[in-house]
């Protein structure tokens, strides 16, 4: 995970980006996932006011920096990085799949600052912006269809980022607290006394069946709390159909 | 990685999604990381018109089917996940965040059906639908602005269940088919009829019971064998109870 001083050192730095809700997307993945320098370079002026006058626009993107040309928004970085579909003309940079390579624009964030590019909907990046960049990264996308829509490409490289890795999760599955054999063994005889009562089951001795029905409670694997309801709700029926019973 | 045919076996669910675009985003990003099927259930009609229309819509939109309930559309899964920017309604469902949680549901998908919610741009998932759960999908956003764009959502979700895994886990998962969604509501409403027949529930409507008594089914975690098991007795206790009402 990264410190709130690690996400500070990252700039998402959006290139000619032409539709004002894919800024605006961009911005609310950043907001979502802890990151708030948003660089904007090369702008459709319209999408960008627009995109920052709607209501409900981010902080992010209203504190959004606007630049020139690309060499200006990533000036103050020691790591460029171009996101790209992965097409033929970009193979001239190092190419890794985004596991991999946001682990290593992980490791430079703990000191460093960090860029990541996002070309425009139509084109990507240009050769001339690829050209500041050190290496490309690629979102494992499919083949046959591999070019995402801008807010969704962001959105994924930032949780990829944001995300628990491996070694770190080991979550703890914080699993409700489980039933004791005891509360078992009573729901297992009212639920015994409701089979007979309903004439699912002949009178005693049966112990297959017994044996059967017991197997299936302990299957359910019940949690304390889940363990006294099913007891109460079948005590209920219980004793419903032994008053039933009764007035044969 | 996930195999074609574990692809396959994904279930997208879009409940009560109102926005076209959003629609056309989900279904993009479905496209994008080799997913296909894509279910609707109680569409504004209109928006997924509209969606389907639009120039580019990708095939799985055109090819997505419509739902009255939620029931209906993951009636052949075995495991179903509601995706919630968790806030604290939710908390009755075991809660996991998307790192843990995709883990789970890639194992299930090796031999079964699983279904992912997403809940309306507004308010989400509701109570009736989350009772349809088996447990919920956190994507770990900030504190500070939780709630992510429906379409950044379903990219996200999609993208951490076909990343590369570090360890490609090797879970033997020599667990039993588990029991399909409706036999889980079959269960459910058998239950809710004893329930009431036995005086344990009053008289419908009651909302907030039903949608407890329906966690508290999803919560046993059944196998397709014990929950035939399961509704056999149910139906029996039921018949029972039942008769004897009628001689009251």
């Amino acid at each position: 995970l990264l410190t709130p001083d690690e996400c500070d050192r990252l700039r998402v730095v959006l290139v000619a980006t032409r539709n004002p809700l894919n800024l605006g997307a961009a911005a609310r993945a950043m907001s979502n996932f802890g990151f708030h320098r948003l660089r904007v370079v090369n702008l459709y002026g319209l999408a960008f006011r627009e995109a920052r006058s709607a209501v409900g626009a981010s902080q992010v993107l209203v504190d959004a920096q606007e630049y020139k040309t690309v060499a200006e928004a990533v000036a103050d970085c020691t790591l460029v990085v171009g996101a790209t579909a992965g097409r033929n003309r970009e193979f001239q940079h190092p190419l890794r799949r985004l596991e991999a390579g946001a682990r290593l624009i992980g490791a430079q964030l703990r000191s460093q600052a960090v860029a990541i590019l996002f070309g425009s909907e139509k084109v990507g990046l240009s050769n001339r912006d690829l050209s500041c960049c050190h290496w490309l990264l690629r979102i494992p996308t499919r083949e046959g269809h591999p070019s995402m829509n801008l807010g969704q490409a962001v959105a994924v490289c930032l949780y990829e980022l944001a995300r628990e890795t491996e070694a770190e999760d080991a979550e703890p599955g914080a699993k409700p607290k489980a039933a004791i054999a005891a509360d078992l063994e009573r729901i297992t005889a009212v639920l015994l006394e409701t089979l007979r009562a309903s004439g699912y089951l002949g009178a005693p001795p049966n112990t297959s069946a017994e044996e059967k029905v017991r197997r299936l409670v302990r299957r359910l694997d019940l949690s304390a709390t889940d363990a006294e309801i099913w007891l109460g709700m079948l005590r209920q029926m219980a004793w419903k159909m032994g008053s039933g019973k009764k007035h044969d």
